[in-house]
């Protein structure tokens, strides 16, 4: 079994995604919301790539969420914060959220063998399923705006570090988003607020969304892509 | 003064390069032989895209170096060992570049306010030079077919721990190679035989390039671009 780290969706041509299980990676903060939100009983959440798209589905008694350049887009429910998708009222909702960098991540992904979901908040969760499915593995960090992120990188680390025993690093972006991890797992909030990301977000007044979106294994879900959907595994 | 990191040529789209001063690194091996070869007094080095080039200027008494795929190209003088680079007898001369990354991040520079070419052999004279300069600086790094490598990060991360100081980091791509830097700064020659491209080059006997390549400050020479050439700055 191999692993390796696709750092931004600007390098995406440069991997094969068939037959792997691709690991989507937005912690900043598309993916800790999806994680969130399943781990607190919606029903399904459909990335969409416009608010076009999301309004169609709207129409058909979805929830909709999503963001531009950080701020919730004004005729929506929900932004971009996993506090808005923990909300009592959202159980067994249905969710289509469009954001700026983790929709495009998933877009691609499609034609892997199968797509999954991760951030800090289900870290262990992915790790046991990527143990037991033994497909060759592509971790694809979002980004940001097709560049290098420190959140995302320090995430595929995380994932490397717990299976350096069960697979191996396919490239040096798997070797060093490990080294990385290892360099901040002391401190993984800290570090995250060091981020070029957390400062173009502090504008927004979302400390405690970065807060939330470092902690560990507050969710032990898997969201997996069907279709277009994302649903628990 | 800013500093940004390009971890690659299939990033380099994300940046300007205008008004700044780019240092092309290339760890394994081009810009080492670059160093040492303008280090140990060769007159001048001109990096060119084809073999049929190069033997263009071999016509007119270049000295013709170059590697496809890590082999030195048959009809050549030199391959692409810093030890070829060091003979006495290139006192002088004018050499003739063809390289696989090297010479692509050399090509994509050009539009720059000065590109100069940095290695762990030349590190404090590139340090001092981007001190003294003033320019918002851009570390682009070679990378190999267009991939993130752990040696050529791992010197952008040296220099911008050099200048941790004295210039701000532009992203969070200068910031991890910062830290990258950080947990393998004791032992430079350790991790780069830990990298991909020290494992490509294994079967070509080179271990000792890569010792070589590793080293710290053999040369206080600045190599520099000047029109399509890199001579002494």
């Amino acid at each position: 079994m191999k692993i390796d780290v696709c750092y931004t969706p600007d390098l995406i041509h440069q991997y094969e995604v068939e037959n792997k299980t691709v690991v989507v990676i937005d912690i900043l903060r598309a993916t800790s919301c999806m994680v969130a939100g399943l781990g607190s009983g919606v029903q399904s959440i459909t990335p969409v790539a416009t608010v076009e798209e999301c309004e169609a589905l709207g129409q058909q008694g979805y929830v909709m969420a999503g963001e531009r350049g950080g701020e919730k887009i004004e005729q929506f429910q929900l932004g971009n914060s996993p506090f808005d998708y923990m909300k009592p009222e959202l159980k067994g909702a249905k969710i289509a959220t469009t954001t700026t960098n983790g929709t495009k991540a998933i877009e691609l992904s499609k034609g892997a063998k199968e797509v999954i979901i991760g951030a800090f908040l289900n870290l262990n969760a992915v790790v046991n399923h990527l143990n037991k499915c033994q497909n060759d593995i592509l971790l694809f960090c979002a980004g940001w705006k097709g560049k290098y992120n420190l959140e995302d990188s320090l995430f595929a680390g995380a994932v490397c570090n717990a299976m350096k025993q069960s697979a191996e690093f396919e490239s040096d972006s798997a070797l060093c988003a490990f080294y990385l991890y290892q360099s901040m797992a002391s401190d993984i909030s800290y570090y995250i607020n060091r981020s070029n990301h957390a400062a173009r977000l502090s504008k927004f007044n979302i400390r405690e969304d970065i807060e939330y979106c470092s902690k560990l294994n507050e969710f032990n879900v898997l969201p997996k892509l069907v279709g277009s959907t994302l649903v628990v595994a």
